[in-house]
């Protein structure tokens, strides 16, 4: 793509001060725009990174053999009575009238895929059920100051599953909770599986996902040593106590409980039969006898993924993308000369590239290419041509963007370098 | 995948009379759901499809240089405002007020477009701007009794462009009603450019494209010879009448006008500055002068050009969905003996397959395949065993969903029919 042609460029305009920063970064970049308080629209760069975060989440589902579907947004008032949260989640959720009939925005869906699942499933082998979506959420946030972190408006993956026995049910929650981990290990995240309260979800705890990080909204306390971890909603420690689940671990060393700010990256929670009773979700046993099945659901926003990768990795330049969700793989530069021809040749060996092919100042440029974040920095200029003369082929500046060192090689060398990273 | 594991199966339950032939087919081969009138979930068989009708049109909008990205679906009243759609299209858009704030649902994004233009787009450099996305519209439905034709909430891929000429406009214009073209073809459907009125969207005369379909819920005049063709409520023809376009082509001969039901499966329009000006979206041109760029929209509707396709290819038994789009490319049935094997060869060998391994009968079997209306039905049995003794390998029947022909070949001789179509 020519950085020329790119709709939703990197801007120079001051932002508000008080803005988080990832949404100063991914505004400032060119990522995303704000149309109002808590809704963005996934400008071109903004939207290449989700549809990355979404491709490795969908990889991750399917290896647990959920299936993917799609489920409605707009939902009947009747359907969100039967569980009561209808009232119970008001708050949150947006209802309204129109023609007399009542409807409510999708805020979640576990009320529309029981009713899905009672005209579908009736009959133990029709189980276990796996199913998830990649959907818009609306939530009436009050507390929507933290950019991609909380929106009104907000992608999001969930997944549902029922099964015919609390221990079927519990080995998929543990699958999912592993499959969760390693999707946030791709993306460079390593997050700790944090006892929680269940809000307007549940009455039982359940599991979130925290990363540590400063600027987090939340505040868990862990165990140095082992993998304990709680919200402190609900948290039964405190700072340099000793760990209480150490002891039943196989080191026998008892590590210090700490505390520390961290973001929520993804949730699973447990409803056992609670919602099956309610939403009248029955099958039929091998003796033939009506059974309540056991349900789960899962969740993880991607929009507000982006926003999490933004807020921990950057610095003053701008955003540091990892690699498997780079918008481009390569940030091409051109100074004086036009590099059109590394261009063409980049794309034809399957280099996702973005060439900054205006004509303005090198110094622009550069901050631009910080700015963005894309791993590998390309430079073509009469500088780098110069110093090419008795060399193996025209050479090119290599820089990665979390490195201050610039690098002469030529196009098979940086070829390599990057199909090897 | 298996189907004794897909959720969301063929049924047999009767459905209401009254159906229009797209849902019954597409609810009866487990397809989609009826969440309420004019909402459908789409089940995992659905979903595939959907998928492969996404790709084509983004495969087509992609090479007319047009960008992907994302907008949001719950919008701000003030923006309606601007150009007085809040007031005239109150009918059709769900408005709803929460704590204060009044918001509508995205009927559709022109409003929303042209306010991210103007804060992204400034100088005549700057265009032309060509972006799309696919997304989610709500639009309140009087009609919502033709299944996935009309409903309250839908998929649509709807493209914007901007451009600082008439001229330049016209032209890109035309570009997408020929990639429009393309892409109808190439789900099999032979749409008619037509002239038609621009209802909420515009006052000017804008361009559908219709498919002359017995069960279509619009009226055409077209001429039997030339491209001409008018939608009823604007048409300036009748039956029989000579075409008025004909005179001016190169054949010479004159056509005669007939008429014929038909669906509309997109449509384009041209507002020129009408928007712009509402919006008070500019840019400087090369003298440096303030301008008013020009404005189109293009519209295709995902689900419904699903349904489209249902509701033209279809026979007394199920669906027949054109290769391009069916959810797997062959139905493998097991009678008796499995063919576990067999179905493990194909997925080595990138060929989409649903595999029927149900402990059903085999009637239940083919009623089932020729209902979901995958292109290539492949039974293992020990009738097809027995006839392989002297082949050159094991003997499995091949049919194909639109013909009655069931011959004997080999994986070989299958691969090959399967690659080459």
């Amino acid at each position: 793509m020519k950085y020329s042609e790119l709709f939703g460029k990197a801007t120079k305009s001051e932002l508000k001060e008080d803005l988080s920063a990832n949404a100063k970064y991914l505004i400032k970049g060119g990522f995303v725009d704000q149309l109002m308080s808590g809704s963005y629209t996934l400008l071109p760069l903004g939207f290449r990174v989700v549809k990355k975060i979404e491709q490795i989440i969908r990889e991750e589902m399917n290896k647990t053999g959920a299936q993917e579907l799609l489920m409605p947004l707009l939902h009947p008032k009747d359907v969100w009575n039967e569980t009561g949260r209808w009232d119970s989640a008001k708050e949150v959720m947006y209802q309204f009238k129109k023609d007399d009939k009542e409807f409510a925005l999708s805020f979640t869906h576990e009320e529309i895929v029981l009713d899905l699942i009672r005209k579908h499933a009736f009959a133990y082998k029709d189980f276990p059920i796996k199913i998830y979506h990649f959907s818009t959420k609306f939530r009436n946030e009050l507390r929507a100051k933290s950019g991609l972190l909380r929106g009104r408006e907000f992608l999001m993956k969930d997944l549902y599953s029922l099964h015919i026995s609390e221990k079927d049910l519990d080995k998929y929650y543990w699958e999912i909770a592993d499959s969760y981990i390693k999707i946030f290990k791709k993306l460079g995240l390593d997050a700790k599986i944090t006892e929680a309260a269940g809000g307007v979800f549940t009455d039982e705890h359940t599991h979130e996902f925290q990363v540590l990080c400063d600027s987090g909204e939340d505040i868990v306390f862990y165990c140095e040593k082992c993998d304990f971890c709680q919200n402190k909603e609900i948290a039964t420690v405190q700072d340099n106590d000793n760990c209480p689940k150490c002891p039943s671990t196989s080191s026998g060393q008892v590590g210090k409980i700490k505390s520390g700010n961290s973001i929520e990256v993804g949730n699973i929670f447990k409803f056992g039969t609670f919602y099956s009773k309610k939403m009248n979700v029955y099958f039929m046993d091998e003796k033939g006898e009506k059974q309540l099945p056991y349900f789960a659901s899962y969740g993880i926003g991607l929009t507000r993924l982006m926003g999490i990768l933004a807020e921990m990795f950057h610095d003053g330049k701008g955003i540091i993308w990892p690699k498997v969700v780079a918008p481009f793989r390569v940030h091409l530069i051109s100074i004086g000369k036009n590099a059109d021809e590394l261009y063409e040749k980049l794309k034809k060996d399957e280099v996702e590239v973005l060439y900054d092919d205006r004509d303005v100042s090198p110094g622009e440029k550069f901050a631009d290419a910080d700015l963005i974040g894309i791993p590998v920095r390309l430079v073509v200029s009469e500088k780098t041509l110069r110093q090419s003369s008795g060399q193996a082929g025209e050479q090119i500046e290599y820089k990665e963007r979390i490195s201050e060192e610039k690098i002469l090689l030529n196009y098979e060398q940086i070829l390599n370098k990057i199909k090897k990273n």
